[in-house]
């Protein structure tokens, strides 16, 4: 079984197929949002703070940590600033981190200072990026994103996606590094642009799992871009890449509807063991909340009921 | 490609792997619903055209038909109580109608009177069933449910299930009816009882699609019966069925949030084209009547941002 160990100082996480889908707070990102990039510039750090403890107590099993608050000379400014995010986070929160960045300088500068076992995002195909993260993640002993694209860019074709993961995951054991430290990032497309965005990574989804038998994240919201009622789509599509045997995902936590299809999904996928955390959650449940209509769901199979369909599920529920 | 076929007076629907997903709307079923049943009985049919209407409102595929209001004597009330139901919604409504009985003589009279070309709920593996059904399912030229439970029960073993499934397809085909007029119902089993329920039908889906390559159904609510937040429960349920190939169920159109879970599994696996139902149906939808949190979705992948995810995704999505 594939195991891909992540730590902050003291907590050891396992992702796996056996285990609860690992949340991976995205919020701590200052791309695209101007305010969180200007803030960081100057030193501010409230936001990061607020965000890291609002995610990590809204379910968050990790923490992605981004500085990236420049295009201009990022490799002056990035490494430090990333640092510093590093030490305030962990500081604060004792969940594993992920340490997000194109600058290569910024990535190692964070390894340097990341306690536990935290995980790299990102490396890529490219023969540039693999030479330059891959002896990082084996110096440091760490487990690494390994985004399925290369210098072509991010190909329409599922099988080159596939075979550039497969290309990274050689090549990281070639640098000794196992593949269960390779965390694959299929690709996620936009469905309303592509509309055969889903498929094509439920497909990649199975065969990374059965072939590769590697653990998978992905940017989860890409999915629903340009959509109305995106964290619909989003929900809708947890569950779905879950059962196509997705392991993590880079989301936002923060969300009560988004979060609630993960622990829906665990349940389902059997990684909940007795629906624990689902009934810890929601035994205090108001279903006026859901704004839903009056009707109640359907009866439940019960012995002594008629009618086909009930009376048939009733019998052989009660045979257990 | 399975096609299966359903029709009411004047529309015809596909059950279909490249279709939009089959709800099956449960509503009008006296079991469990003591106040339905005594209407019935009374001749009172006020709830019955009030389900019919609120269903098809709600997107209801088509409608399932039961009028077992008691367990004594049933073959003396229940064909006539099931015609009268049948004509009036028919009367009512004109999207195709499931006969759901376990009374044969009631499922002759429904089949007698049914416009178009109705469902037949259901048969099962047991000798005796499948000889009073099949004969009537061939001569009347309609799909037919199959259970996968047979003399010995529900099977809590999945290859069981499976081979009843088969044996009834194949004892069909012996009445010469048509695999793809097979719908076959792989019976969940709630996931609370159960840890396993899930991921059995999920890959019993997956045979059911790939080997035998018939329509599915289920009685969707059965997997969430005593946890709190069933709708919850339901709603991950949904895509992950419809992930795993699962092309119908029987379940209450009437709640939203397991029709949002059916709207965006059918924009993911490709059957809303142009995610045209989606738009229309959220296109004003209010982020704040989710109740979440302030907190917006995540940055779509753009032009001109950085950071090695957000830029690596854009430069792909610009180069479609």
């Amino acid at each position: 079984m594939t195991r891909t160990i992540v730590a902050s100082a003291t907590r050891e996480i396992v992702i796996g197929f056996d285990q609860p889908f690992c949340v991976i707070g995205e919020r701590i990102n200052p791309t695209g949002r101007k305010k969180l990039a200007a803030e960081m510039i100057e030193g501010n750090f409230d936001t990061v703070i607020k965000d890291a403890l609002e995610q990590v107590a809204a379910g968050a099993t990790m923490l992605d940590i981004n500085a990236g608050v420049t295009s201009v000379n990022p490799n002056e400014t990035e490494p430090g600033l990333l640092v510093k995010t590093l030490e305030i986070v962990q500081g604060l929160v004792d969940i594993p981190l992920a340490i997000d960045s194109s600058v290569t300088a910024a990535i190692e500068a964070g390894l340097k200072v990341a306690k536990g076992r935290p995980l790299v995002n990102s490396v890529t195909g490219e023969e540039e990026k693999l030479e330059a993260i891959l002896p990082l993640v084996k110096k440091y002993d760490v487990p690494v994103v390994a985004i399925s694209n290369d210098e072509t860019g991010i190909s329409m074709d599922p099988d080159v996606r596939f075979a550039v993961a497969k290309k990274i995951v050689e090549r990281a054991m070639d640098h000794g590094i196992k593949p269960e430290d390779v965390v694959v990032d299929p690709l996620v497309m936009p469905i309303g642009a592509l509309g055969d965005a889903g498929r094509q990574v439920f497909a990649l989804l199975r065969r990374l799992r059965e072939e590769l038998k590697v653990n998978t994240t992905c940017g989860l919201s890409n999915i629903s871009f340009g959509l109305p009622h995106r964290h619909g789509i989003n929900s809708a599509f947890i569950p779905m890449v879950i059962g196509a045997g997705m392991t993590s995902a880079i989301m936002n936590p923060c969300r009560p509807q988004e979060m609630e299809a993960v622990r829906g999904a665990n349940v389902l996928n059997g990684t909940d063991a007795n629906c624990t955390n689902w009934i810890m959650t929601y035994r205090d449940h108001k279903p006026a909340a859901e704004g839903g209509a009056a009707a109640s769901a359907a009866p439940a199979p019960a012995a002594g009921r008629r009618g086909g369909r009930a009376a048939r599920a009733g019998a052989g529920v009660r045979a257990e």
